[in-house]
């Protein structure tokens, strides 16, 4: 089958062998991919992952052992857990110890015509919930982890540094608590959606900090730089982004200013499914280009400064 | 000036003496005025009010000595704070233990053609949110209080019990939190709004129980118990009901089941602002009647066992 994969190098093969059916796990026909920076900084070297890439998708189950989820549609959890250890008991499963991680870590992603998932990873996407949308489920949940793990309260003031994927996500999750709320970034010519749902955008420069909370989604360590910088003595500073290598930071002037920094990664499905249901978030604005699997190579060079790439499988 | 005072007997005058204008206030000219659950609690002896009715309203400042305020269109908090004492210094004006309540505690409500307010109390109406929306801010407000005092997690099972005005406002500011949500009340014929919310709404004899979170705002005492009985082991009772008399819980089985029992009244005006600015909540649909300040007595009539029924002042 076609599948885009990274080996030290990303290519397109025609004759990746298809998965197996394993117990307890479907086999998925995705119908769109979406292009996360995190596929990107695969390719530079994060994770060190050798596979077949991507882990954002919407599609349907093709074969599974409980015929009941045979020809659902789907979204998936990228975390594929033990379901037997402690994290798993407490019934923290993206932070399970023997979690594989799709397109990410030991198991296979969905670039490809069919991929493997376990069967508790899967949510069915409500049919009010079109494919356009349903793709944006991962990153959606994403930024709701940090109002999962984080109490943003509607008088508090936010900044969001970053204006690129996942900053299109979580300032449409922060803008629905009443916080006021800022997105401070770099790509002017891309702020006119949120400036239409009423959300200031700002360059760095022009500021107007301090901020009780600062998330940084820059995926960049000098952009972390920018972000701690905004935040308020006694504030808290979210970290979304992951990219390959080490950040510097002054963790002393972080003792000084008694600022809190929380770590925030994958988040609930089920409640990202409730929002796109409820029709609070815009997800179509956000798709900046389409294309095939089998021009998957065009697809991820595109995919480098834009908003969301998505990729069809025919 | 016309006026709708309780002093025993809820009356109509119409040579009420206008307010004098004082230092640091304002005197305001309502254009709108809502009937809360709570004016129709003082026609019963709760806070022992006898004065001016109101706290709902949306209007313009006729006289300030800050000339800026004047011919601004304004909502205003209800709390008329010392600006001085302790709880003051820290910012917590609704709790000054000086403070004088519009219409509900020392102070002349907004059932009237003037009334008076602290600027410090006033926010101005953005030119967007027009003035059938900026009634409902102070009730929205106060359902905004609870996401301030509470942090409700996308992934929580949440009940909002009572599906009267109140509730009308706190379901659809929960929903915003991605929160798996219902609404349990007693009045079917007005959830249609809520259900194509996405909100599922329940007899209590249907409640889905128990629940992470469960908000009672039945205004009843017999609804207190209702409402405590859906709350999980180690969840949370978010009260929001004030009425006149006590109320009987069983305070063993909160320590039994580790319930937290959180109070939450008034809140966050400029929040309640930017949500109607950002188009997030309906208020059209919860208008059931309108009537001239001067048919007050009938207004307060229709107002027992209605959502909102408001009052122009011509």
């Amino acid at each position: 089958m076609h599948a885009l994969l990274f080996d030290g190098t990303l290519r397109l093969t025609r004759d990746y062998p298809q998965p197996a059916l394993m117990a307890g796990e479907a086999l998925i026909r995705p119908h769109l991919i979406g292009i996360c920076n995190t596929d990107i900084e695969i390719t530079r070297g994060y994770m060190h992952f050798h596979g077949v890439l991507g882990h954002e998708f919407v599609g349907t189950v093709v074969a599974c052992a409980d015929e009941a989820w045979i020809g659902k549609r789907v979204v998936g959890e990228i975390n594929a857990a033990c379901l037997r250890c402690t994290a798993c008991q407490r019934g923290d499963f993206p932070h399970c110890p023997e979690r594989t991680t799709l397109g990410i870590d030991r198991r296979d992603g969905v670039m490809a015509e069919l991929f493997s998932l376990p069967i508790s990873c899967l949510h069915e996407v409500p049919s009010s919930v079109d494919d356009d949308a349903a793709v944006f489920v991962e990153p959606l949940a994403a930024a709701l982890e940090i109002v999962e793990r984080c109490h943003i309260r509607p008088t508090e003031r936010v900044a969001v540094v970053g204006d690129g994927k996942l900053g299109a996500m979580i300032v449409q999750v922060l803008r629905l608590t009443g916080c006021d709320l800022a997105l401070i970034g770099r790509h002017p010519e891309r702020w006119s959606l949120f400036q239409q749902q009423g959300i200031p955008c700002l360059a760095p420069a022009d500021a107007n900090a301090p901020y009780d909370v600062v998330v940084d989604c820059t995926g960049q360590a000098s952009g972390l730089k920018t972000a701690r910088a905004f935040v308020r003595p006694r504030g808290r500073l979210v970290l979304k982004s992951t990219y390959h290598g080490d950040s510097a930071l002054n963790l002393s002037m972080l003792v000084v200013d008694e600022v809190e920094l929380i770590g925030s990664r994958c988040g609930p499905f089920a409640a990202a499914l409730r929002l796109l249901e409820r029709r609070l978030i815009e997800t179509q604005p956000l798709i900046s280009a389409r294309y095939a699997l089998h021009d998957g190579i065009a697809a991820f060079a595109a995919a480098t400064g834009q908003l969301k790439v998505l990729m069809a499988v025919a």
